[in-house]
């Protein structure tokens, strides 16, 4: 039941709304032995308040349901599903848990649409193409939870992977200030970057030079012998923000945001997206998508 | 997260809504032998329709999270979801597809409350206490489903379990008329007079003997060495109404609804539930509910 954008939009009595939901599924989205229940729940709100964030709303219901092989998992994922409700600012109003050979969670989010919702087919060519935060952590994150490192220099990046961030702020000053196209980083920049322009029928091209990139995510990226800013592109699970925007309300949205807003390319006539590097250009990145398979 | 009633009411702008969600996982609610993924979607949108109904609300939104362990299995199961969704006038604004061990669907709804919502905790002493509808011919269908029984005898009450039919329009009439407490029956009628009970600090009189039971409901639980009443008191998944309201609002009621609706018992001071029969006092229903082993 694809929704074709981030939330599906409804008008309530006199108000619009954005509409998701979102389910994480153990062995498919997490492993027990890298992510503590608790972790789980609270990361099934986060994305869902990601994909209000992503429409320019503001989060403010969630129902959840899910349950473990045992009372205490059911319990502990509750746990961080009312953490994170609080830390974001939901309500949760309820929802059902059950017991699951599998831990299983699934979240519905309501949010509040104060401006006309960011869709993923308002890019124009012309527009900038720019990111919020930082990208390629989470990734980096995930390939130390695989690979079973826990040291010091990875706690930060395995935090992103768990505990995402939603841009909540900065997508509703977006959509304020009349962005035309918004979409959060899920799938990972490539194929969130494609979906914005087959939404709006437009190319876009994307200078891998350009992502915002941490140090620690460098270093750690290049010491498992992976090229970091690939990693960047392709990785997934940012829960960062895209953002296709006219020049001046990218400019205000850089001066609003409480996070960095950078520059990472431009949407152009045609179709597909276009990766540079120092000028040179990349096949399609999709051929360099061996991320999951790592 | 346990919401205290059949949904959550939300001030949404300038309306009142109800919210609820349900999840049903093979192995615990249904098992992949005896219930198709069609069957699994088709329910998991009834019964959040019938949660809405309990409300008195009128179903509007659905969201829907689910997957199983192969394509075809979630394909069916959202086949199911859009085939009740269509039955039930509700309209499916997306939700999230993924992959699972065991086939697992959560449904999150969103209902219109037209008239304030019934509540659990508004049975008062000198109330009637009915049902809609018909009890105990979901639990002889699951029955017959456990026991691998197919014939034609079995047809109606194995699609009584596998396809609820929740009774929105007799809801809202009771809504309308000014009931005075609400709860569709899922987990068994003695338990869910219970929750009227706890919910409204009464106590609650039923007479077994006036339970409304179909004639192939007591011929197919009497070839089993079973009970017909108990079973019909006890079974549960009846996805019927349970209503208390005053005399004159349970006659317009049953003057007005589309199913039947049958005086069971009354509401009393005090608390707990008494069951009778025949005019003698039965030992609390809980102690014969050993449906579930069956």
């Amino acid at each position: 039941m694809p929704i074709g954008d981030d939330c599906a939009v409804i008008r309530l009595g006199d108000g619009l709304w954005a509409a998701a939901a979102d389910m994480l599924v153990e062995g498919r989205h997490f492993e027990a032995s890298w992510a503590s229940p608790r972790d789980v729940g609270y990361k099934a709100v986060a994305v869902n308040v990601s994909d209000v964030a992503a429409m320019g709303g503001t989060p403010r219901f969630v129902l959840a349901s899910g349950g473990g092989p045992d009372p205490e998992t059911t319990l502990g994922c509750m746990e961080g599903l009312f953490e994170a409700s609080e830390e974001f600012g939901v309500y949760p109003l309820g929802g059902d848990t059950t017991g699951s050979p599998a831990l299983t969670v699934d979240v519905a989010i309501l949010g509040e649409l104060s401006y006309p919702p960011v869709l993923r087919s308002g890019a124009r060519p012309g527009d900038l193409l720019a990111v919020t935060g930082e990208l390629g952590a989470s990734a980096a994150g995930l390939l130390a939870l695989m690979g079973g490192d826990t040291g010091p220099r990875v706690r930060r990046l395995v935090r992103k992977h768990l505990r995402p961030e939603p841009r909540t702020l900065a997508g509703r000053t977006a959509a304020r200030l009349g962005a035309g196209a918004m979409i959060d980083l899920s799938d990972g920049l490539a194929s969130d970057v494609r979906h914005v322009c087959e939404g709006s029928s437009v190319g876009c091209r994307v200078d891998l030079g350009l992502l915002p990139i941490a140090d620690d995510t460098r270093e750690y990226a290049s010491s498992l012998g992976r090229d970091p800013e690939v990693l960047a592109a392709t990785g997934g699970e940012d829960y960062e923000l895209l953002i296709s925007a006219p020049e001046g309300v990218m400019d205000g949205l850089a001066a609003e945001a409480d996070v960095p807003v950078t520059v990472v390319g431009e949407v152009v006539d045609g179709g597909g997206v276009a990766f540079v590097r120092d000028g040179e250009h990349l096949d399609d990145l999709s051929g360099w998508d061996h991320f999951r398979e790592a």
